[in-house]
C-alpha cells in the first residue's frame, strides 16, 4: 500500500495527541490536555466541552442524580450547581434527599474502616455493626440516631402543610422550605427556583413517613402530577441538555420526558447529554444503556452532542464541574466591560 | 511448618471439588456438580441451595424486576414463576410491565443485527432506526406501532375504572385483568393472586398514559397507598425471602419494607436473599451493594441464607428455576403415596 | 405509519422467543430454549452453536486460559476438554499450570469463609491469613505448604532433562509427562498429543523455579522458540478456532498468530471465535476489546462466526461444555450404524 | 440508644466531608477536597497521599503498565515519569512498547470516528477497516503500514546487536538506545537508567520480529535471565512501592517478585501499592484481585500503605500525577536555601 492510500484512508481523522502535565496545572488545563486522548480521558474531555456549550447556549439544564452520591461527598457540588444555576431542573432518587435532609438537619456521614481502600468492600462485620446502630453504604457509615432525627422533622414539615393536594414536587419543596442549610440540594433548589422530581419517592424513608403520616394526618400526594411540569420544561426550553450521573429512574424520567415532549421548534430529543456510569451496555439495563441507543427512540436528538463517561461519578463529577466552572470565569471576565 | 500446623490452618474449610461434566446432564446435575467449585460458580450452585430451601419451608417469596428482562425473553419464566407461585410478590420497574402488556397484546419484540454479538453494543445506525420508528434496547428491538398499540389498550382499561381512588397495586390489577395472555407477568399475577407493586410507574408509559387520561377522565392514583399492604406481606409472613434481579428501585423498596415490617417473632429482616447482578459494590450504588452491607441496616436478618451472583440475570434466571424447578418435581415424586 | 411500513422496517428480523422452563431440562434443552433471547441469554446459545460447528467440521481448536480457573474448580472440565479433544492447542498463564501441578501433587484449595458469598470479596483477615501461611484467591485459599511441594518436584523434573535447549512448550511437556494425575492440564495434554504454550511463564512459579535451578544447573530455555510451532499450528489447518476464556497474554498470543500464519487458501484470520470475558471494552483493555475488532486486525477473519458472552467462565464454560458434549453424544448416537 | 452510645460507636470514624469546587481550582487542590470524600473519590485522594510518601521516602518505585495506554495518549506522561524517576523500574505489556517506538519512528494513532464517544464501542465497520489496512483498539487506530515501520526498525536493531546473550531487559535497552524521541519510554528509560521489564514479549510484534530474526541471524535472549535483576532491585530498596495500571503480567510480575526477594529489614512485600483498575475482584482475576488478597501472600507487607483506585487509568493516572507534582514542586520550593 503506497503512502496516499495510507494517507487516505485516515483522512479526516485527527492524531491521538499525548497528553504532559506541567509542575501546576489547573483542572481545566489538565482536561484540555486529554482532549487528544482516547478511551475514558478524551470522554471525559469531550464532557466538558459539551458541558460548557450547555452554560453557554441557552439551555435548559436536567440532573439525573442516582447512586449514593450525597453519603459520599458530593453534596456541596451539586448544591453549588443547583443554587448557580449549572443545573435547572433536578430529577433524582429519594435516597440522596433522605441523606440531603440528614445533613441539612446536622447529622453526618462517617468513613468506614480504612481497611475499604485496599480494594474489598466488606472488611467490616455488619452484623456488628447492625448492633451498633451504625447503616453502611459501601465505604460510608451513617448512625440509626439520624434517622429518628429526620423522622421528627419530616412529621413536623408534614404537619404544616395545607390540606390540599400535592405533587411529589410540591411536596420536596415544601420540605426544602424547612431546611436553613445552603450546602443543602433542597434548599438550594428552593432559593433558586429549581424543581425537583422524585418520581420514585414511595421507595424511601421519606415515603415511608408520608405514609405514616397519612394513616392519621390529611396529606394527598399524586402519583403522576409531576408529569405535566417535567413536560412543561422541555416544551417551554430553547435547548435542552441532560447530565445523567448514574442512571436509574432520573435517567429514564429524563429522557421519556425529552421523548414525549413536543417541540416549538419540531425537533425531538435532548440536544445535549453527559452520561456519567460505570455501568456498561452489554446486559441490556437501561443504567448502561448508550446514548447512541437514546437516539433510536428519539429521547436524543439525532444531531445531539452526546457523550458518556464511564467512571465512578464522585471522580468524574468534581473534575467536569472544575473544569467548567474555571472556562466560565474566564469567559465572565473576558465579557466584562473595560473601565474607561 | 509441620504437617500438623498446615492442617490446623485450613480446619473447617471444604476442599474446592473440582466439576467434571457428564455426556448428558440435567442443569440441575450440573449445578450440583458446581457446589464444589469457587467464583460465580459456587455462588450459582449456592442461590440454587437457598431457593429450594424458600421454597421447601413456608416462605413469602419477594421478587424484585430490574434490567430489561421482557424484551431479552425472560417473561415466559417469570409468569410461570408466578402461576406457579415460585414466587408471591412482585416488585418492577414500569419498563418491564409496559413490556409485558406490548406482547400481551400481540406485538413482539426482535432480535437486532447479528454483529451486536461480537461484543460490540451498537453496530447499528440508530438514527436511521429512528427514521424507520424502531425502537432500539441493545441488541432488541420493538416498533413505534407497538407503543401506539399499548396507549389504546391503556386508554380502555381506564374508562372502565370505577371512579374510586387506586393505589399502584390496584391499577396494575386492574390492567392485568383486561389482559388475556397466560404468558403475561400482569395477567399471571391476577390468576394466582399474587401482588404486583410499582413504586415508580409514572415513569413509564404506563404512568404517562395515565396522566393524560386524568387530563379529561377521573383516575386517582396515591404515590405511597401501597406501603401498608407491601408491610403487611411482611409481617403475616412466616419467614420471607427475596430474589432481587438486577437492583435499582425493585430491590430498594423490598429491602426498606422488611427492614420496617414489625416481624411477629421479634427477628428482623429477610430470612433469605438471592441477588443477580452485573453490578459490582465499588462506585457505592445501590444495585451493587453486597447483601453483607444489607445485614448493616437489619434489611437481612443476621443469620439470614443470602448470596450474590455476579452476573447477567438472562444466563443465570434460567439455570437457577431449571435446576429448582428438577429438585421441586423430585421432591414431589418422592412424596406421592405408593400405590397399594 | 402503515402496518405495511412496520413490517418493512422489521424485515428479515427474528422475533425475540421467550423461554419457557420444563420440569426436567437437559442443559441443552436449555441452551436452545435461550436461542430466541437477547443480551447474555442469547450469546451463550450462539457460542454453543458455533462450539458445535467447530467440532463437527475439521477445525483445529485453540483455548486460551486466563483467570484463576483451576483454583475455582475448572480443572476437571479443561482436563477433559483436552482429553477428548474438545480442544487441540492450550495457550494459559503460568499461574493456572502453577495450581494445576499442586493439584496433581495432591495437594487441595480450599473454600474460603463462607461470608464472602453475600458479595463481599474480602470479608477475610489477609493479615492473619498470612501468619498461617494462607494464600488467598477471592474465595479459595491454598497453603504456602503447597509450593513447598511444587518446588521439590520441579527441581526432580529440571534434575531429570536433557542438557539440550528447550522451548516453554518443549519444558511443559516434560513437566507433564512427570504427572500422574488424569484431571491434570498437563498429564492429560501429554496424553493427547495437545501442546500447551505459555509465552509469560517468566512470570509464575514455574518461571522462579527454573530460574533457581539454573543458577548451578544447566537449563537453557528460549523466550522466542515457541512461535514457530505455533504459527505452524495454523498454517496447517483446514480450520481454526479459539475459545478465549479470560484475556490476557492467552487471547493476544492466539491471536497474534492468527494474524501472522500465512494460510493455505489465502483467507486470513480466525473461523470461529468464542469470547468468555467479565471485562467489556469501554477502557480499551485487550481482555475486553471485542472480537469485532479483532476483524480489523485480520486476525479473526471477515465472514467467521463468533460471540463473546460477557460472564463469569465458571458459569459459561460448564454450561457450554455440557451443552455441546451433549449435542457430540447425540451426533454420535445418530451416525452410528443401525444393525442388520 | 442514647446521644452517648451514637457517639461511642463511632468513635475514631472520620466525618465525609463533603467538597466544593472553587473557580479555579488546580488539580491537587481538587485532590485534596476529595479527602474527605468516599467511594472512588476519596480512593483518589488516598493514591496520591501514598505516591507523594513514596516519593518523599526513598522507595524504589516500581510501575506495571497493562492496557493500551500508550495508544490512548499516556505515552508523554508515562516518559515524563520515567525521566524525572517518578517511577525507578517499568514493568509492561509488550504491546505497549510495541506502539511505543511506532510513535518514536514518527508514526500516529488516530481517534476513530466520533460515535463511539456516545458510548458504544463499536459503531464502526472493522471489516471496512481491515480493507483500508486499519488496525483498531477502542476508538483508536493505526494504520498497518506503522507496523511495516516497525518491522524495518526492528531489524536493523537486532543486526546491529553483538552476538552476545540477551535478556529481555537488555534486549529492550539496546532498543531503546536506537530511538531518540525524548517522548518514548524506552529512550526515557535509557537516558535515566530505569529498567524495563517485559516477561512476556514473546507476545508481541517484537517477539515476533525477533523470531524471525533469529531463523537467520543470531540472537539468543532467555526466558528467566531477567528474575536476577528484577529480584536485586527488590533486595537493595531501602523502602518498594507499586504502581499498577491495569493488572495482567506486569502486576504478577512486580507482585511476585516483592514476595520471593529476601529484604535487609527482613520485613517481606512492598511498602506501598497504588492500583488503577476498571476490573472488579469477583470472578477471581488477578487484575481485579484486591491488595487486601495480596498480604496474604506476603506480596504486600501487613502495615503497607495500599489503595485500589477502580477507574479507567487513562483519567486516574493524569490526576495523580498531576497532583503529585504539584506537591512535589511546592516541597521543592521549600526547600530551597533563601538567599541571603
Amino acid at each position: 500500500m503506497s503512502k496516499d492510500t495510507h494517507s487516505k484512508a485516515l483522512e479526516g481523522l485527527e492524531e491521538v495527541k499525548g497528553v504532559r502535565i506541567g509542575q501546576h496545572t489547573s483542572v481545566d488545563e489538565l482536561v484540555v490536555g486529554l482532549r487528544g486522548c482516547a478511551f475514558g480521558a478524551g470522554r471525559l474531555a469531550k464532557a466538558v466541552d459539551i458541558y460548557e456549550e450547555m452554560l453557554v447556549e441557552e439551555t435548559t439544564k436536567f440532573i439525573g442524580i442516582a447512586g449514593a452520591l450525597v453519603p459520599a461527598g458530593m453534596r456541596p457540588i451539586l448544591a453549588d450547581m443547583i443554587r448557580e444555576r449549572y443545573v435547572d431542573v433536578v430529577v433524582t432518587t429519594g435516597a440522596n434527599l433522605v441523606h440531603d435532609i440528614i445533613e441539612a438537619l446536622g447529622e453526618h456521614h462517617y468513613m468506614s474502616s480504612d481497611a475499604a481502600a485496599s480494594g474489598g468492600g466488606a472488611v467490616v462485620d455488619d452484623v456488628l455493626l447492625r448492633k451498633q446502630g451504625i447503616d453502611r453504604i459501601y465505604d460510608v457509615v451513617v448512625h440509626d440516631e439520624a434517622f429518628a432525627h429526620l423522622e421528627d422533622f419530616l412529621r413536623t414539615v408534614f404537619e404544616q402543610l395545607d390540606h390540599k393536594r400535592y405533587s411529589i414536587r410540591e411536596l420536596l419543596t415544601a420540605i426544602g422550605e424547612n431546611l436553613s442549610d445552603r450546602n443543602s440540594i433542597l434548599r438550594s433548589a428552593v432559593d433558586s427556583d429549581v424543581p425537583v422530581f422524585c418520581p420514585a419517592i414511595a421507595d424511601s424513608m421519606i415515603g415511608l413517613h408520608a405514609w405514616i403520616y397519612k394513616q392519621a394526618g390529611a396529606l394527598e400526594v399524586d402519583a403522576f402530577d409531576d408529569t405535566r411540569e417535567l413536560i412543561d420544561l422541555f416544551c417551554e426550553a430553547k435547548r435542552t441538555g441532560a447530565i445523567i450521573l448514574g442512571g436509574g429512574v432520573p435517567k429514564n424520567f429524563i429522557f421519556q420526558s425529552a421523548l414525549i415532549a413536543p417541540r416549538k421548534d419540531g425537533q425531538e430529543g435532548l440536544d445535549y447529554a453527559i452520561q456519567i456510569t460505570t455501568k456498561t451496555p452489554e446486559d441490556g439495563s437501561l443504567s448502561g444503556a448508550t446514548l447512541e441507543e437514546a437516539k433510536s427512540w428519539g429521547k436524543i436528538g439525532e444531531n445531539a452532542k452526546a457523550v458518556t463517561v464511564y467512571c465512578d461519578a464522585t471522580i468524574a463529577l468534581p473534575i467536569i464541574v472544575a473544569a467548567v466552572r474555571e472556562r466560565m470565569e474566564r469567559i465572565r471576565i473576558n465579557e466584562r466591560p473595560s473601565k474607561g
